[in-house]
């Protein structure tokens, strides 16, 4: 309903908006000094625009609830998360950079280890790592041949694998193989709907699966395959259609990439990750080039989405001081960012990851928004519990595209 | 959808939570001091709690509208108030200590005063006192007979009293007959709907009212009886089967150990309470005996539900300083349930009763929220317009459950 609305509000102007993600940037106070890492970050740039900004905290999907990737961003580009979805094969494709058609149906795949009877012993095959996993998808992908079909094999990560089918005709109602247990064999690729489609596709899976087995009969751990998530292309609305926007993403991972592109947006190449794609941590130096490709695309676009990923890694990793680093580096980072001359700049992330915690989590993220027309808050401090205190209040992610587009001056007056 | 939500993403382990709730905690700043009975009340356990958690404030079912009992309990158990409802009668069950079985419609009965011709002159018979009503009680009880059906007659409190017939086939499409103004014969028991079980209850309740004439024509005042909420037992979903919770309750009034029971809660019995039951006024020794309680019982369950009324009862009676004596002597009690050993405690109420308003009001209800995973904020006070600033921010009360399962760690990712 609120997409809905802000659709029917848009008019377009030649404002230039930005939306600058760290991703997982929300952290818990620890320590001795009971900080968190935005806290503990020296960040005089991200203070001094908060110092000009309204500021507030997110709520990415609800209280208590921990995103995933796709919800998150999908909240902070103004799509209710629990309206709208990417399915995991989706979203597991957007992340191997595999660029779903719309006749795709796309699946997770894990390799794992059955023992001579085909029940399951380990369900992740030891975790096998992506050097030893990415020979076999390229065997599989070589060698399984289904009539009609096309199969592409990729790797993701560890055992973590892609398995997408292209044809005509194919449906996604299949359930999962992966029998969530083990001592048990893999469950067959079942029909939870009646139309021809999905039946088609049950059986193009269990061809597949049958010369899997065959293919992966030499390896001693990854010698099967468990198949979840069987999803067709999401049908979202594209940001460009709502919000009458020309969109852009600057993101170095695939993942992020990826759901920029189910969303309608042109994917941008920073310098730094032409060529080769950086998949390392980023550097205060990546992030410069990624500010100075907005800088580029300025006049091109309307509305820029820029990701960082390493705060979310370095949380992840429960690594509290490169968390901070990571943020000292945006932050020193942020001048080229501000030298674009953007008319509306929000600094947010798509969910907390707080070293202490190890993982996403629920907690509610900062979030400034600077504008000519945002109503500046005394807080002068960029960081959790600052920004608790401010203008914005604590509000839902996806109401964040809707103040971005105000404050832009793209959304006409509701009601005469 | 939230419960939904919430029932999806659910992991068990084997962290133990707790909501203490002091019946009507919230306060309006009154008096020459201009402080609410918490901002007056010295309680250095809560404020030091609080100083470790984050705080904030909850409305229980929307701005500006005063919870009773019931609504006001299923915010803090998750349950969207607007959503689902304990209809009238079933309460007055709950709240009369009888326990409502599937096949039992439940009826809130007032006893009135009608004159020789059957027209109401007082709709609650002068608010005759129990002790009046309850003999009235029994002999309902035991001269009332319906062919096929049981009829139980419970004295509430003054002119409040429980009717609930049970029998086959009973339904609750049936109108009161309080007419809500004097001057009128009561109205008959009349059918909503067209259902043989709701015409079936509608002559019981015919048959019945005849006979409490009857039964009742000596008396002076409460010579008649007025009919409101004919209720089924509410289907409510079940905390142990949505959240995955082996829940229990600590209350000493009937009304909250009747919700609780609605709800699967086992109900556990306070040392004090044990033999008769306690209705006088709870003391810092009664609530000790309930953190007791939960402390003998913490190996067994997962959920505690721990209820104090007094906070409410003083702020009906509009006696500021014993509401603030009783807030004290919870705050006493305090450090009993804190060595209980709980992975996440929440502390709050159910809805404010101000002194100084003398009964339920809509104002939001300070909270605390206290795990390893909270995001302390900087409040140190537990008060209403301290809690104003903390990390919880303020948020409808059926927001809590979620945070203390997130907290608990029990709640999965949301999305890939």
């Amino acid at each position: 309903m609120p997409l809905e609305l802000i659709s029917k509000l848009v008019e377009k102007n030649d404002t230039k908006l930005c939306l600058l993600v760290l991703d997982g940037l929300g952290g818990l106070p620890s320590g001795e000094d009971c900080v968190t890492e935005l806290e503990a970050a020296a960040t005089p740039n991200l203070d001094e625009l908060a110092s000009m900004s309204e500021v507030g905290l997110l709520v990415p999907v609800m209280h208590g609830v921990t995103p995933g990737s796709g919800p998150g961003h999908l909240g902070l580009f103004g799509y209710d998360p629990l309206k709208y979805e990417i399915p995991r094969g989706a979203l597991e494709a957007a992340g191997a950079g595999f660029h779903q058609q719309e006749n795709d149906i796309a699946i997770r795949a894990n390799f794992c280890t059955v023992d001579e009877t085909g029940k399951v012993l380990d369900r992740r095959a030891g975790r096998i790592a992506t050097e030893k996993s990415a020979p076999l998808c390229e065997k599989l992908e070589k060698n399984a041949r289904v009539e009609g079909v096309e199969v592409f094999v990729r790797p993701v990560k560890d055992h973590r694998a892609l398995v997408v089918l292209r044809g005509d005709g194919l449906s996604n109602k299949v359930c999962d193989t992966d029998p969530q247990e083990t001592g048990v064999k893999p469950l067959e690729p079942q029909v939870t709907g009646d139309d021809p489609g999905s039946r088609r596709t049950a059986e193009v899976a269990k061809s597949f699966l049958a010369q899997a087995k065959e293919i992966l009969a030499e390896e001693r751990s990854a010698n099967m395959l468990l198949l979840r998530g069987f999803s067709e292309r999401p049908k979202l609305p594209q940001m460009g259609e709502v919000y009458k926007l020309k969109c852009a993403a600057v993101a170095q991972y695939p993942m992020y990439r990826g759901i920029a592109k189910l969303l309608g947006m042109d994917l941008l190449e920073a310098d730094s990750a032409k060529g080769a794609r950086a998949t390392s941590a980023g550097t205060g130096e990546s992030f410069k080039d990624e500010f100075r490709t907005v800088a580029e695309a300025r006049d091109e676009y309307d509305y820029f989405f820029v990701h960082i990923k390493p705060t979310d890694s370095a949380g992840e990793d429960g690594d509290f001081e490169r968390k901070v680093a990571k943020i000292e580096e945006v932050d020193g980072a942020l001048p080229t960012l501000l030298e674009v001359g953007l008319d509306v700049l929000a600094v947010t992330g798509d969910h907390s990851t707080p070293a202490a915690y190890k993982a996403h989590s629920w907690h509610p993220v900062p979030a400034l928004l600077h504008s000519e027309y945002c109503r500046q808050d005394k807080v002068t401090e960029f960081a959790e519990r600052a920004c608790r205190g401010g203008s914005l209040g604590m509000i839902e992610s996806r109401y964040l595209m809707s103040l971005m587009l105000a404050n832009a001056r793209r959304l006409a007056k509701y009601g005469a």
